[in-house]
């Protein structure tokens, strides 16, 4: 394990299989902050996460701030598209925690606040929408894995 | 433009829909390669896709030396899990072509062989399966454009 990826309030399925199977393959850990928007026997998220989600270090919370709790001692980065720094300004390292926000409405206010230093976007045309959530996802954790010389990874 | 993204007989709608987006937000061309595994109609493809579809230059060939023809001067990296350099071995510049083969399959023997001197692979765990061809995509495209230092983005 060398990084991990939470999930604040999940809205679609097919997004959250995608990532878990990102997971997968990358040995990161998926966080999962309640509500989802869909039961965890989807079979949207169970075929988007293939044969993946068996394999996934995969764990729930009630609350952001529960799941906070657990790495008082890591980074938190936040992804959204208010960041004024872009997901390449920074060098990572194992451990630190890629935060991402529902699908229609990102990330509250008050988390956005608590880590105001470490917002990070992915750049991009100023269209109407961005990237979907598992193509974010993906592209700033391979970010911190080129960054770290793919440990573990061949 | 920056940068082009071939998909060679792609099977799976919501995945070209995906890199679709993908392209939309980069200011990438999308070329596609036929047979498709679906019409250009087909609902998943535009839902994947949502209201970028016709912010996309994309073009279509009837094969993939056709494609080819059109690009003599620009280089052709081919990702494959069979290749033996990673995606973050090269040094990439503008007009470069990123070519992906069918979910399926991958890419046709003579193809890897053609471009043997530049297959991608993207590093991971040996898995039972890799990448889903949007995070795929997603990835390779954002390095090169990493290195560019983000053309005509923010």
């Amino acid at each position: 394990m060398s990084f991990h990826i939470c999930l604040v309030e999940p809205e679609i399925p097919n997004n959250t299989g995608n990532i878990a199977r990102t997971c997968a393959v990358t040995d990161s850990v998926l966080h999962l902050v309640r509500p989802l928007g869909f039961s965890t026997d989807d079979k949207y998220l169970k075929r988007s996460g293939m044969d993946y989600w068996h394999k996934v270090d995969v764990r729930y919370y009630d609350s952001f701030d529960e799941f906070a709790a657990y790495f008082p001692e890591n980074r938190f980065f936040c992804a959204t598209t208010k960041a004024d720094k872009s997901y390449t300004d920074f060098a990572y390292r194992k451990g630190d925690v890629f935060v991402f926000g529902k699908e229609s409405q990102g990330l509250s206010k008050e988390i956005l606040e608590a880590y105001r230093d470490t917002l990070i976007r992915i750049p991009m045309r100023p269209v109407v929408r961005s990237h979907n959530l598992g193509n974010s996802a993906a592209i700033i954790l391979y970010e911190a894995l080129r960054q770290t010389d793919f440990p573990g990874l061949r």
